[in-house]
């Protein structure tokens, strides 16, 4: 038998959901049943305590995308202990994307906003507009939610070029060109669409500042489904401001509510992007689109990666703890 | 040599890239050539005089999508002259029928509204929100609009059907099951979300109702690119505001303004949408995304319809005068 730890609070349905689904081989314990001894432990903040007491924990499944700063800081401690994570919501954020790139391509928040006052003026004032058919779109990180996008833009009659971590020379997968990192200014200067769907980590937070927008044309759409600090704040706003760019549509923002008191009361950004008509601005809806949905989908993803686990095949998402993703 | 007459009043520079993208046997006048002895006339509103005039008249060319009421009323008298259609602006309707449909999934309107205000709370609202992923989506009106949108919606994991005039019985094409309109009432019952991509013509008026919409579940998304008579008007108001339906995306109207002096100030419909938060309202910005770049699509349709008609080939989009489309 392989022991299973699940940590934190979680739904009792959800649990029971996982449990029916996993291999027989697999016994899966909670909190609440006062068991730490365990082969694969899912948390994703767990305790350096616990670590250190349990020696037979192999595995450390984080039940998102991503890796806290503190859970790659304490692992590191322990190098004999594989990191992964699961993408049970690169659907929801790859969908996210698409309406983000959408509404801000035909310029949906401004048409809406005056049609709700009778006023028709943006019908006639659309050479802003964007027409995905044709454009060249770039994925700046083609991952789990990269690639999707991808693969819609295409059907759109977009010519889609990805940037991802591994090709250390470019290659082509499914009509896409991809290439690293290396390559993103020469990239940019050939791109009517960025997607920003990275990871933050030391290396990418800022990836895109003044320099990478000035690269962009004044027609340009820009996306972000990744994190707010992958694109630097006041350029941004500068950019959007002054028309340098065409528009953006973002969806992770520079500030959050710290708590249900200010969830009303709180800017996303110290610049006014609110003022602005060429920007969709989305509250962080892009990885939980429904609740109930959302934590079947966490299960679903996993019990693919523990029975996987179980029958000795290998797992996907290891975490390098050193590149934080 | 064919001769062709192209009527209305059009940009010049438009009318020169067509002449230049013409085959040689093609001979092209505008109305100030003071021609009208053709075998093709290009027009939206021919004149009867006209017609009963030059009886060399084979081919008349819409050059848009859709046939004016008069147009049709008229060419029923001239039995002898094809009517046919451009769909130049295809490409264009169908990805604001996905820019529509993403934006209601996504309830981008009003948490786009909400967090210009500070206000996070969409963020912890999204119960209601969809993904195309899995769903199941129906195309009333599976055409060149329609099919694109399908395309694309099949590239998100959604399962495509659609309703055209065409299949006596059942076909399946490219993994899009097509049906006719007969089965509509069935089908509604088993989708998640309804496009309307359909000409408007008597018999498609009012296609959508009470009834229809009943059929529909309370999350279901209904996406207007057609005409705004094809659904009833009251009917989706109230579906709508007593959330029997889950969202609208709607780019097509019940009332338009009558001139310049009342574009910012002309009702969209006698219904007050504009207090919902479960529609997307678009000022009928679907067929024309950008001046410039559409007059060019427009001649690139054109000179090929041409160059098809100098060269024998047969001719698309014929219109059938007695269906109106």
């Amino acid at each position: 038998m392989t022991r299973v730890l699940f940590q934190g609070h979680w739904d009792r349905k959800g649990i029971d959901y996982l449990r029916d689904n996993l291999d027989p081989s697999l016994q899966l314990f909670t909190e609440e049943d006062g068991v730490d001894d365990c082969e694969v432990l899912i948390s994703g903040r767990p305790d350096e305590a616990l670590l250190r007491r349990v020696s037979s924990i192999k595995v450390l499944v984080i039940p998102w995308a991503g890796l806290p700063e503190a859970t790659g800081d304490l692992l590191k401690k322990f190098p004999a202990i594989h990191v992964h994570n699961i993408h049970h919501n690169a659907t929801s954020a790859s969908e996210m994307a698409i309406a983000l790139m959408m509404a801000a391509a035909r310029l949906l928040i401004p048409a809406d906003r005056s049609l709700r006052n009778n006023d028709w003026s943006w019908r006639y004032n659309q050479d802003r507009a964007v027409l995905i058919d044709g454009s060249r779109v770039l994925i700046l990180g083609y991952g789990h939610v990269g690639s999707r996008v991808g693969a819609v833009c295409r059907a759109m009659g977009a010519k889609i070029t990805g940037i991802q971590r591994k090709p250390s020379e470019p290659v082509s997968e499914d009509g896409v060109s991809l290439f690293a990192a290396d390559m993103l200014h020469e990239l940019l200067e050939k791109t009517d669409i960025l997607i920003v769907a990275l990871p933050l980590t030391p290396c990418t937070k800022g990836i895109i500042g003044d320099r990478e927008l000035d690269l962009l044309h004044d027609r340009s759409i820009v996306v972000n489904v990744g994190r707010a600090h992958l694109i630097d704040e006041e350029s941004l706003y500068h950019h959007l401001r002054n028309n340098l760019i065409g528009a953006a549509g973002i969806d992770v923002w520079y500030e959050y509510p710290s708590g249900k008191e200010t969830v009303s009361d709180t800017p996303p950004s110290s610049c006014p992007f609110g003022t602005l008509d060429n920007i969709v601005m989305s509250p962080h809806m892009g990885g939980a689109f429904n609740h109930e949905e959302l934590e079947r989908q966490r299960m679903i993803h996993l019990a693919e990666f523990l029975n996987l686990y179980a029958a000795g095949e290998p797992v996907p998402n290891r975490i390098d703890l050193k590149q934080g993703y």
